[in-house]
């Protein structure tokens, strides 16, 4: 079964813990994601770009553009409108995915609010507070419990339709709001526009790529500032609003000695259980008694992103990295919630004696244990879980165990509060410093990884060419694990910054590339563009702020760069959306928007082709605010 | 430009008006759907199959089952996965339409009770009143416009997602309940059970094809008893209960003399204000001045079954008579509102003097007019349109105008409130006939066209060989129209019927194919099914009552095929979803779902056959019942 991967290893992945595992994943038999990649080559080239059509059974069509036979599908529908449809579509996946997300906050919110959630409580009653008086809810005389069915009530109308606007649009500056209403683009409902998005690209409903264009940003939006902004700011009310601390990464994370755990997937709702119930001395003596030193919790993918801004908990890879973490021989367990998680990885775990854990009952893995959490259960089923994880620990066969590399350190904890706080409370030092042009600007770098492109290599060259630049980074997601990897997470890293930006990076005492959280966290970076540009006094798409996604591969990842456009903030994007069929769609979207939303997407998968014209709209923002470019 | 279509024109439509339009289409050098469908073929089987995804840019891929190298998508998704999500996003548009459409009749009755829709009013406040006090809410002192209000607000709810159940799942025979609530399949918000499914359907989320298909009937369901129903109730009580009348339908209902105007869409919240505008004096002083006998409105599609029902306005058409009710050159003027509205419309008005108006921000159509319709400008609007296509007549070109055919008459309005009424006030006398085998069963006939069947061959005789067999027929939606071009909708054709079904025609002065309404009236079905239950003291799996959509071609005519097996009723189906690329779901959809509630999907493209294995069902389930087959 030993087989060698189509491509050379180098070509596949930036680091020596993901080649290690490749090779021996080879040598077992396995297949990774990068084999079925080679599988499915070449892709449709139809679907590629977009215009293909599912969406009735006149068809299944093909638009093919040039030629006159196959111009428009059974309904009439020509390649503008059948790439509008596609992608009108897999930006509400994505929306709706973040937003369904939020809602199990909201409802955990509201169990602890009633009362229902023994295992779950108010960690940040400030932040709550501080939240409940920004919304207008008057939170005097209650206790946390109080406002959090207080705060649980007037968010759960975000999800309804009632509203002329979502909860949290107001904090986006009065400029973009005014913007946004005279485009229709104020989203009205949380579930709401990801329904009609459905709706309209309906056979026979919005005929107009131009109107679906348009509401795919109403969408991303209620996203961005809806759903998103839910999700984060009530993790940080039940789990802690994220501080500075140090932790670290890679596959070296994983202990030999330990029974090692990994939590995989976005919310933090379970992933806190987990890592409470591995901590617990019952667990830990358990633990001792079947000779392991101790559980080790580790993450993968945002869960991880979510124990690591709030718990300091190691993570063991991004999403190439999942497969590649159980090839190691050493995982006694994945518990996973849902987004992102390949169905391959139950068939990798049951290569070895790794347990495959599934929690969410929207999220079920065939060949996984499934274990329904709710509110009421949480603790007991962690400990539940956690429990067989330690059993499986006597199974695993060190004679296949292989745990590559060393971990890297890195810090994390940068929520909007933290780097207030590390700025003494206000953010005039951060704008001083761009104003000097010390900060000549601020970059979100974001999302996934995408076997198409090698593996955390086009993300780490972009921070790096940008930090050079003077750019201070801000990072979410998958994107977290490769700067942290590249050791761009650690104050020392201020080395490999440009003079300005080492010199604000040693005064605080902070990395170039600041971790800012998970992929719902973007919401913090959306926030913290707000707060830059009301202190300025100019809209967001006037601020030196810039975004990339330099390895996207999801409908959410699709979301998030849309609502980064539609707020304001040019982003890049390493390879296209499936729309390159429809020139007056790609039109729009890599130029058209600037005029309407004063942003737009780039398109480069070269890192320092991208960084350099990421450069090139901060330094153009900064004349036109008559700053130094 | 003149050209001979692919096939036959008889083997295209059952009807003469339709075959005279394609040889007028095909003179002119217009192409229709059945041209385009001729270009698309033959169709990409994977897609068909339901096996390609283009859900991430780590694709797109396809799947093939059969063959090593593509068994598996990038992510590990094999076919049964795949043909899964692709099922569930189609439920979950089908459902999102009908559900987005009865948002906004709610949007409608909620401005009618804050006093801001002038130009709507409660036309049914006793059905209104019946609602509120169904639903738990009192009524009691208030005015029309306070219970307009009253019932808004509890219905919006239903949107929200904070409730157990919605309000109208109440209306489900106690045993089905409870079996929603042992397989979750209980509807927990409108909005909310469609974006949890593009949650779901998203990578690496629910990763088991079986949960998926559970959790698209919960979608579907959301669909029928929330929000086609509400669509329904709420159309009811803003525009009138409708009440047997008699109309008449197909292309001879256009009028040489008058101007005609055809409204298409689904709902009546425009079609009603442009009826009422060209019912006028002064629009038809205005007629006259310019020469025409008259405003004559006619329908196509659903917004046509809402005008049928409740104003006897004339069908000029169903979904494939579209196109060709402009080819007669006699059509002024379009108005349309939403879905089913082939894009290919505007091309061929803008072949004639024909405009083409859209009324909905959500459909738009480029090369048509955009007119923007609010609960606030409605009459305005509409005289404004009405008038533009009055104007229109003066340019219609006598020598271009063909109106094929003669009108046939038609009864409809059979509301179950009419149904009831005419039975004296009680369902009795029709449990009575059932009990006896008079009338030996009941099928809804629903849906489209598609022209991958012979157009309304499939409906017709699948309707005709039922009524033989003593099967009362309830039709809505495009299925309408084949009827009443059958001649199956006056109370003469009892004498098509066998000689149980015609007695009792004969006896209550009714045909034996009964006109209950749109698409979303499906829900009066549901309504229907559930009350017939109770007084038999059944589930509905139990009742002798099937479905059927012999050529339906929409992710709408999914859904509710989807609500209605999973309500207990066994639905046909003329042609299979793309479902067939995974024996898993398929073996579901047309088997496994029995075992699970009571009912399931067949696929027979022949009428007899199909009719044939719909009675043997309904002949089973009376001897389940202790009745003669």
């Amino acid at each position: 079964m030993a087989k060698q991967p189509a491509r050379p290893l180098e070509e596949l992945s930036l680091w020596d813990d993901a080649r290690a595992m490749l090779e021996k994943a080879a040598a077992e038999g396995l297949e990774t994601v990068w084999d079925r990649l080679e599988k499915q080559k070449s892709h449709c080239v139809l679907c590629e770009q977009g215009l293909s059509c599912q969406k009735c059974v006149m068809g299944p069509c093909r638009i093919v553009a040039d030629g006159a036979k196959k111009k428009n599908g059974v309904c009439g529908a020509d390649a503008d409108l059948t790439v509008a449809r596609n992608f009108g579509r897999f930006i509400a996946a994505g929306a709706a995915s973040h937003s369904d997300h939020g809602r199990d906050l909201l409802e955990v919110l509201a169990e602890v609010g009633a009362g229902h959630a023994p295992d779950y409580k108010v960690r940040d009653a400030a932040k709550l507070e501080r939240i409940c008086r920004e919304l207008g809810l008057d939170p005097a005389d209650l206790d946390p419990q109080g406002m959090a069915k207080l705060l649980a009530d007037a968010l759960y109308s975000d999800y309804g339709f009632r509203r002329p606007a979502l909860s949290f649009i107001k904090r986006a500056p009065k400029a973009r709001r005014e913007l946004w209403d005279r485009l229709e683009l104020t989203p009205r409902g949380i579930d709401r526009e990801p329904v009609e998005m459905l709706h309209r690209t309906h056979m026979g409903v919005d005929c107009d790529p131009a109107s679906i264009c348009m509401h795919s940003m109403r969408t991303a939006l209620a996203d961005g500032w809806g759903g998103s902004m839910i999700g984060t700011e009530v993790s940080d009310i039940l789990f802690g609003t994220p501080k500075p601390a140090t932790s670290s990464v890679n596959l070296g994370v994983l202990r030999k000695d330990q029974v090692n755990i990994l939590v995989h997937g976005h919310s933090p709702i379970v992933s806190e259980m987990i890592l409470a119930a591995a901590r617990s001395p019952e667990m830990l003596a358990k633990a001792r008694a079947l000779g392991a030193a101790g559980i080790n919790v580790a993450g993968l993918c945002c869960t991880g992103n979510e124990l690591l801004m709030r718990q300091g908990v190691p993570m063991a890879g991004n999403h190439l990295m999942t497969e590649l973490a159980l090839v190691t021989g050493a995982v006694e367990m994945v518990v996973a919630d849902y987004q992102c998680i390949m169905p391959s990885l139950t068939a990798i775990a049951s290569c070895y004696h790794t347990r495959f854990v599934s929690t969410s009952d929207k999220a079920k893995f065939p060949g996984g244990q499934h274990v329904r959490f709710t509110p009421q259960n949480s603790r007991e089923k962690a400990m539940e879980v956690v429990g067989q994880a330690v059993e499986a620990f006597a199974r695993r066969d060190p004679a296949r165990v292989q745990i590559p590399g060393e971990q890297v350190s890195l810090m994390t904890g940068f929520s909007n509060e933290a780097i207030l706080e590390l700025l003494g409370g206000s953010l005039d030092p951060l704008l001083e410093a761009v104003r000097s042009g010390a900060v000549r600007g601020l970059v979100g770098i974001v999302g996934c990884n995408n076997p198409k492109l090698k593996h955390d290599y086009v993300l780490v060259n972009v921070a790096k060419e940008l930090i050079k630049r003077n750019v201070l980074v801000v990072v979410t997601g998958c994107a977290t694990v490769a700067m942290g990897k590249a050791g761009l997470m650690v104050p020392e890293a201020a080395s490999q910054a440009g003079e300005g930006l080492a010199g604000v990076c040693r005064a605080l005492g902070i990395p170039p590339v600041l971790h800012v959280g998970s992929c719902v966290d973007n919401s913090r970076i959306l926030q913290l563009a707000a707060r830059l540009a009301d202190a300025l006094g100019v809209d967001i798409d006037k601020l030196p702020v810039v975004a990339s996604a330099p390895e996207w591969y999801s409908e959410k990842a699709a979301a998030i760069g849309l609502y980064a456009v539609a707020s304001g903030i040019p982003t890049h994007l390493g390879l296209p959306p499936n729309i390159l069929g429809s020139p007056m769609v790609t039109e729009l979207a890599t130029s058209g928007l600037n005029a309407l939303v004063g942003a737009s997407f780039l398109v480069e998968p070269d890192p320092i082709k991208a960084a350099k014209a990421l450069d090139a709209i901060i330094a153009a923002r900064r004349t036109g605010l008559g700053l130094s470019a």
